[in-house]
């Protein structure tokens, strides 16, 4: 029996549990929600995610550890951790990554720290200032277009380490998921096309940019080497004027990589488990175009999403609440009229797979 | 919240447990053995399958009742219970099954009821003679080449209902899933080539027999609408000189319809999910030549499974135990060489694919 302890027990963990209970394995989480979604398909340890004691239960016998959360405080972090504890500091401070990005020769928007309120003292707007650290779905951060703006974030979120970036009219966000085996190998997904709506992510399309897929890989491949990595890494990039900027790492299985599930030959989940435990890497090629669409706030009825020819609802079994990911569904092989319904479904007005996904 | 409850927790509960999760459903089994493999996905009652306490106690709330395991003896069946208790009791005994198929016009191979030693007496050998209730995996049955094998025979098997049925000289075992929403609606999975070895199945390929396509799921919509039946149901076929003819019913999620899990565009156990619970059926359209290979006994070590290319490991997770199915992997798009390996590890000797899959 192989066991995996995993540090979250949110809809992550749940996913990372399905995928590898088919392949036999066993796994316990930490959480502190006593109804984490992770609890259904593992043992649950309730209680802090620095809480030393739990942590030494979590890795008790386990064959791996790992996580599905990244805001673990670093200095918590088991040393047996995977991704690397290094690659978890790496993704949980703006700045640093970015340090790391521009080491790496990866192209980046201009960005500066703000440490103090004369920082922002005469910059370029538009930018946007974010708290350095703890930041996920849009929150701590906030577009600055006027002085006015500029007033008004530093009250909300000055005091902390931030940074300065400049808001770049990208033409669009992309997502590259990658994943680093225990032996050094590596594979990639395909580009997939992401779509936020008040800081949450909407709409995933993949594949996307076929185009810049080699750019995308070669940048994420260096990252991963660059890191000691293990497991599946997500690069979120903006494309402007035809080159990729490297926005933010997520040091763990992606919202952006759902699509993988139903329409890759391995999924991200699949392979972040092969990773850690060091198998061999799964094919990650993609079986058909796919969309994922986010079901945010609460979950549409299973009939009506499943009237959608094509349509695999993924249902969190967490309770509704505004702004909150409950579920996603990815569509395979999508055309305007089933992602119109979808979106429909999903709570977006009409006529948005027109606008958003075109 | 929907709730399933299911009667047995063997590795067909685990996998409409791991369907079902995907789809954010609950479920609750009924197992006698309190390490049944379903346990990891959904609360387990530990039981007798005919324990009416524990029957009443798996249906409360539930939104569905089903069963992963035929022999649930009818009359304890509650009446809730789907695919539905005539369905069940036909399903149970070999000799009703073939006086079903004979009322719809279904070809079966000769045969006829033993219920005393006289009943055997200057029989056509060889035949095969079996148990009518009980029997799986090749168990409950003997074949008849003699009268030596008739004498022994009778000393194993005499004193329950039996019936014998001639040993055509068939050219390959063929079967059908089919599935039937509580509307009436119903949907066919390609026919699946099946090879036993003593009793068990080793492999499945589909999609076989293209050409039998047609008159397989005329024969399984005959016998789903003649059961009002609602759920997957298989029905195993000989194919002889170019013709169909039926040998059983399972009313059940069935072995040989594991390749839907990867290789089909909605898997049967989701199928059968969304049919118990009046949800539309999924499409089920192969998406690629598969390939299904039980592992029987012990589970090879997951690392030679997952180095075999596009090989997709299902490992149930049971003590290993000889002649026990623990385990089965789907090879997608199979070659000779990739099958044998796989083969290989599930203890075949070298040469078996092409021998078992010409």
């Amino acid at each position: 029996m192989t066991l995996v302890g995993v540090v979250g027990g949110g809809q992550l963990g749940l996913m990372l549990g399905l995928a590898g209970a088919r392949l036999g394995l066993r796994f316990r989480f930490l959480d502190p929600a006593p109804e984490a979604p992770a609890g259904r398909v593992g043992e649950l340890l309730v209680g802090a995610y620095d809480d030393g004691e739990l942590l030494a239960r979590l890795g008790e016998g386990a064959d791996a550890l790992t996580y599905e959360f990244e805001n673990l405080p670093a200095h918590a972090a088991p040393p047996a951790l995977l991704p690397p504890p290094a690659a978890l500091a790496a993704g949980q401070d703006r700045l640093d990554e970015k340090r790391l990005f521009g080491r790496l020769g990866i192209a980046t928007a201009p960005h500066r720290p703000v440490d103090a309120r004369d920082d922002l003292e005469g910059v370029a707007l538009p930018a946007v200032l974010k708290t350095r650290r703890l930041g996920y779905d849009g929150k701590g951060q906030a577009v600055l277009r006027d002085e006015h703006d500029v007033e008004r974030a530093w009250a909300e979120l000055g005091g902390v380490p931030l940074i300065l970036e400049e808001l770049v009219p990208f033409e669009r966000e992309l997502s590259i998921l990658a994943v680093r085996g225990r032996d050094g190998a590596t594979a990639f997904w395909s580009l997939a096309e992401n779509v936020h709506r008040e800081g949450i992510l909407r709409l995933s399309r993949a594949p996307a940019a076929p185009k810049l897929q080699a750019e995308a890989e070669a940048l994420a491949a260096a990252v991963l080497d660059e890191l000691g990595y293990v497991g599946v890494l997500c690069v979120e990039l903006f494309e402007h004027e035809g080159r990729l900027l490297a926005n933010e790492l997520a040091p763990r299985v992606h919202n952006s990589g759902h699509w993988t599930i139903d329409g890759a030959a391995t999924s991200q989940f699949e392979n972040h488990l092969r990773a850690i435990l060091g198998l061999p890497l799964g094919p990650t090629h993609a079986l058909a175009p796919s969309a994922m669409v986010n079901l945010i706030g609460d979950v549409p009825p299973l009939e009506a999403m499943l009237a959608v020819d094509g349509a695999r609802p993924h249902v969190y079994g967490k309770a509704p609440r505004p702004g909150r990911k409950v579920g996603h569904v990815t569509l395979l092989d999508p055309d305007r009229d089933r992602l119109e319904r979808l979106l429909g479904l999903a709570g977006e007005p009409t006529g948005s797979a027109a606008t958003i996904a075109a």
